[in-house]
């Protein structure tokens, strides 16, 4: 449906230039010779009130003037212009239009409001809207180029979007000189109305795209854009640079672009729970499109490793293991086949070493065999140049072998210069990875595998309790707001939880010492009292807190305690009573938290607890609501689990009941998007069977209501 | 001195060439050529006694026929008749040898038995050997070519060390691509002699080399190592790349060249300790190397980048703080005369955004003045090509600015194809490191501020204490052997430790249940039990441990009830008493271990005790012995620091008690290497000024006693 919406901007039957130029080196001019060079077989109308014909063809004044339909409309004059020629678009009934102009939001107020005027016209009149601020867009199968960028990428099958248009051409520029084939790039611009996730969605669709690639600096919708990404990494997969992850690059981010830009770690959570690649560099990111867009996905995680010497066999050994890749152990048939056909010096283990005077032949012997085993999923062919190598020859084989083992992804290091150039360059024209180096052909192996790794795990649906009660949570919020506050009471936000099914210690409330010692009765011995005031946040620094008391008695002295000295500390504070609890037996202090992220909503947490939160930091994320995978997953990925697990002969923790909190405390921040902060800490957990019980409960509203 | 012993090598007066050979493709045949093209201008003797001519140069049978005195012989025939030629190269008086040929200790036993032969025979003779198995040399100041690398790469700076041959060609195969010049390049082969360390010397005298670079499996001497490379990183950098790191790596690299392959991780903290900068891969090696070879050490860590898009500006400053490295505050001097001289849209924070239409004047403008700022130590400047960019003047003018701020480096990102293609070269021609991606830009910056830091600290002797006891400990270890064990009785380890000032807990051996309460009363109570017996490890588990004894009498019990446990559960082990210790109060646990390296001993650890240990791993490793700021880094590393220093308004530990008794556990076991193993868990440690007691101690001996 979408991806009909972008045919005119990807394949339109005609094109307006409003802005066209005769003098060479303006936007005016390159947008016009560039779709002109491009081989677009529609019909190019200049626009221009000053001239009668750019670059042979006749212009218009206005693009009302022109004698037939117009799809798309690239304008580039200056930003005060734009809204008026734009509504001429939309009066001629121009599909979409391709804002290259700049001087909106990126520049300011004055700019923000031009960029709005230009949104509202292109709703008014149902016109899509790429940019403003863009540098255009190249498809090379329509084949239409309409960008900044000199010459087309030959074509190929990697779509790319970019926030930022400088590197996007600085990319395609390297592209032209790698070889390196494209089906279309997009440059986002301001995304005043079309973004990234449109263009997910389109290029998503696109049977001739087989990668997508993307530069952002940020995301307009999250949630929206977690949608569309998940349906398209089903199909093929999504690799993300993604521009501003520390504070200092969030800076210039929102200097640059004038967007929110969201905290890397709720970007990371979201890109994993999505299924997204995320690459640390450009060139990770290219790797990576090249590797996708010509080989298959893994089925097997061995990855075989042939060379002609040693030391770069061991380099890719060595990174095998820090990215997570399995050497392959190969068959015992294997094994013998390779004793039998390579020289006795020869190392028939993985890696192979077909050894230093290795010619052609003898890689295709090993190659072939290797490719036949089936403990092996892929393969990684090293050479190096020496006195008998043959490269090209190699090459030409590797090649023709590959061709019988499809399935199994080839990637090739052909080290050095001169002596290797031609054959590095033909594996790439013919669809397989060549670098200079080991490293890069291991990283571009592992994204492979990512992707492979994430198309067998199954879909998992967010768990949902149904023994909740979500009216009461209504309630309590509600008297929380008529209050005026936005921090809950300790009791407030425990009743909270407990009407989503987690345990929280018993409590009443008392006004008198006689009413506490009547409360803990009820409770039972020992109780634990606490001070009920909005204004006392530490409340054992007054004095507030009376831990362990066992009798009546000592109840009731404790609560003339309390009151005297917070009266003392803090005369002003308001005092709604004093809480009783029973007190609850030790066991392992753990965390569950949860804070609102501006683009993706609640990212919910969990970890060690207690004073080891903030020193060891060994906690994990997840954005919800959360499926049991993921619960079960959080808890994995965090060091204590081996401590939850049992160790030292002591009782496994109750996993299952911290892994149903997790999921409980997921579905709550879901319902409730108004709660934007929240700490479970601690939360006890006891004896496996025996549950666990939140003991202190944070909770913070948003300052809005939320519809 | 020694860069004397290896002139014969690097600068030889003449070279024969044993197993010269008239058929191009042979070995013997294209070192000839090789050494011929070089324009080596002292005599080439070619030695074969079934040819009287090889290209143009007369020919002998041996070398004893030469008619005048030969430095350097390169040996290039096979294994089995290596022997007779280096003794007549002996007789001859040749000052070293280059022995190519393969078939030695790599292949097994029986080519060892042929290498040890040529050790002895180089030995005798006082002729130094480079290989057997190697690649040869190169030299370009000589110049002189001994090596298969078809071409010399051009004159440079760069002195290259690989312990693998084909990864040494490969990498000046793509040199000569590059452009890239090198000073010397060493392949190492199996190391019978020269090692990594002899070169890394001789390279490290020579003035014409400013950075080392190695490709190492193995290191034959871990502590010659370091003492030669601390002393060489004074003067120049060293740049290491280590195969091998992981387990399978380690696994092939021991396959391939049959030396002990170290633990990465003593690797790791050994080069740290030296000053070496780790490269983790081939690329990172070189980026390093172009950037030491030119570019000065920063003086002052702010950063400056300037760009003419916002994209990879914002790139580039993500990768300074994952990189560690600090972007500069530009003086508002600086500031006010960027936004005077650049356009209104141009960013004049840093980076500085000179905008997509920047010509060279600009680019010159704004990197002069910030050049010129006292807050920058380093500048990037990042080149998109766009409409109006000026790719090659930009470059010259850069080169001219920097001449006038040489003392801060500079490194150029100048991204795109063929478009930018010639400037990338003339940059790198000029010594200006010049990159397609902000990513290896950044990295390069990096390595130059790790070696600009590390000079920065001054050399840390390691601490001395005086009230030590030697003699106490050889006497506890003499005891130990006496009685045929390596592990020490609990006793034993905690009185060898108190030999060296360690407190720990003060504990009396009983054999009856009365006098275990006598020595109670001299304790003090309350006391602890705990069978002393060489044969129980776990205590525990056999019921071998009372705690908590508060009375005469309760000790007595205990110490049936131990007994009559033990004898029960293990029947047959000896039994030396039962050990009587005061009880002492609970504090922090923390632990101090100790591990030894086969290449470069004792290792000491430090982190979080008890049962954190195990899965928490919150530990930091430094080499014996240790200088007092190693000790305190040792513990600043650990996340338990600030547990330690207090948190949560608990009071700090006595960290300078545990900074000491990790310097008195280093002088220990350099002290006694034949110490291999040794845990301190729990060491425990009160509050500040109150100290920490050794809870816990283990010690193994090595097998064999250390002369």
């Amino acid at each position: 449906m979408n991806k009909v919406k972008l045919d005119p901007i990807f394949r339109p039957r005609s094109v307006a230039i409003i802005g066209a130029s005769r003098t060479p080196g303006k936007v005016g001019h390159i947008l016009t010779k560039n779709i002109v060079e491009s081989g677009f077989t529609g019909n190019i109308w200049p626009i221009n009130p000053n001239t009668h014909e750019v670059l042979g063809l006749k212009c218009h004044a206005t693009i009302l003037d022109v004698p037939e339909e117009v799809d798309l409309a690239v304008i580039a004059i200056p930003a005060i212009a734009v809204s008026k020629a734009a509504e001429e678009c939309g009066q001629k009934g121009v599909k979409a239009l391709v804002v290259v102009s700049a001087g909106f939001k990126e520049i300011g107020r004055d700019g923000a409001l031009l960029e709005n005027r230009l949104i509202e016209i292109g709703k008014k009149h149902g016109m899509r809207i790429q940019g403003p601020n863009c540098l255009g867009i190249i498809d090379t199968a329509t084949p239409i180029n309409l960008s900044f960028a000199a010459a087309m990428p030959r074509e190929g099958r990697i779509g790319f979007i970019s926030q930022s248009g400088a590197l996007g051409t600085a990319v395609l520029d390297w592209a032209l000189q790698e070889d390196l084939g494209f089906h279309s790039f997009v440059s986002l611009g301001n995304k005043a109305d079309l973004d990234e996730v449109d263009f997910i969605e389109a290029m998503g669709e696109d049977e001739n795209v087989s990668v997508i690639l993307l530069y952002l600096e940020s995301i307009e919708e999250g949630r929206r854009f977690l949608e569309v990404a998940s349906k398209v990494v089903d199909k093929k997969p999504i690799v993300i640079l993604k521009g501003g992850t520390s504070s200092a690059g969030a800076r210039a981010a929102g200097s640059h672009t004038g967007a929110l830009v969201g905290s890397f770690r709720a970007y990371k959570t979201a890109f994993e729970k999505s299924g997204i690649i995320m690459a640390e560099s450009v060139e990770e990111l290219f790797n990576s499109a090249i590797a996708f867009s010509n080989q298959p996905i893994p089925k097997n995680e061995g990855v075989a490793i042939v060379t002609n010497a040693g030391g770069p066999g061991i380099l890719a050994t060595d990174l095998s293991e820090r990215l997570g890749l399995r050497i392959a152990s190969l068959t015992s048939e294997t094994r013998n086949q390779l004793r039998e056909g390579l020289p006795a010096a020869a190392s028939t283990g993985n890696p192979v070493d077909v050894l230093g005077d290795a010619k052609a032949d003898r890689y295709s012997f090993a190659v072939e065999k290797v490719l036949r085993d089936d403990h092996v999923g892929s393969l990684v062919v090293i050479l190096t140049p020496q006195a008998m190598t043959e490269s090209m020859v190699t090459a030409e084989s590797l090649l023709e072998i590959h061709g019988r083992f499809r399935e199994k992804p080839l990637v090739a290091v052909f080290m050095g210069g001169e002596g290797v150039e031609e054959a590095q360059n033909f594996l790439i024209r013919k669809g397989i990875p060549c670098y200079d180096f080991p490293e890069k052909g291991m990283k571009t192996l592992s994204a492979l595998y990512e992707y492979a790794r994430f198309l067998k795990q199954p879909v998992n649906n967010p768990v949902r309790f149904r023994d909740i009660n979500p009216e009461k949570v209504r309630k309590v919020i509600d008297t929380v707001r008529a209050d005026k506050r936005v921090v809950l009471l300790s009791h407030e936000a425990a009743s909270i939880v407990e009407a989503y099914g987690i345990t929280a210690p018993e409590s009443r409330i008392a006004q008198t010492p006689e009413e506490a010692a009547a409360h803990a009765k009820e409770l039972g011995f020992p109780v634990v009292l606490r001070i009920l005031s909005p204004d006392i946040i530490h409340k054992t620094d007054v004095g507030g807190i009376a831990l362990n008391l066992r009798t009546a008695e000592d109840v009731k002295s404790a609560f003339e305690g309390i009151l005297a000295s917070v009266t003392r500390f803090m005369p002003r504070s308001r005092i709604y009573g004093i809480m009783v609890y029973h007190m609850i037996p030790r066991g392992r202090e753990m965390i569950i938290g949860m804070s609102h992220d501006v683009q993706f909503g609640p990212l919910v947490m969990f970890g060690l607890g207690g004073i080891y939160v903030n020193f060891l930091k060994d906690v994990s994320f997840r954005l919800a609501p959360l499926s049991e995978p993921e619960a079960r997953e959080m808890m994995e990925e965090t060091k204590a689990y081996s401590l939850l697990k049992g160790i030292r002969g002591e009782a496994p923790s109750d996993i299952e009941a911290l892994k149903n909190t997790i999921l409980r405390v997921g579905q709550l921040v879901w319902d409730f998007p108004e709660i934007v902060e929240m700490d479970i800490n601690p939360i006890i957990v006891y004896g496996w069977g025996e549950g666990c019980v939140a003991l202190d409960v944070k909770m913070t509203l948003s300052k809005d209501e939320v519809k």
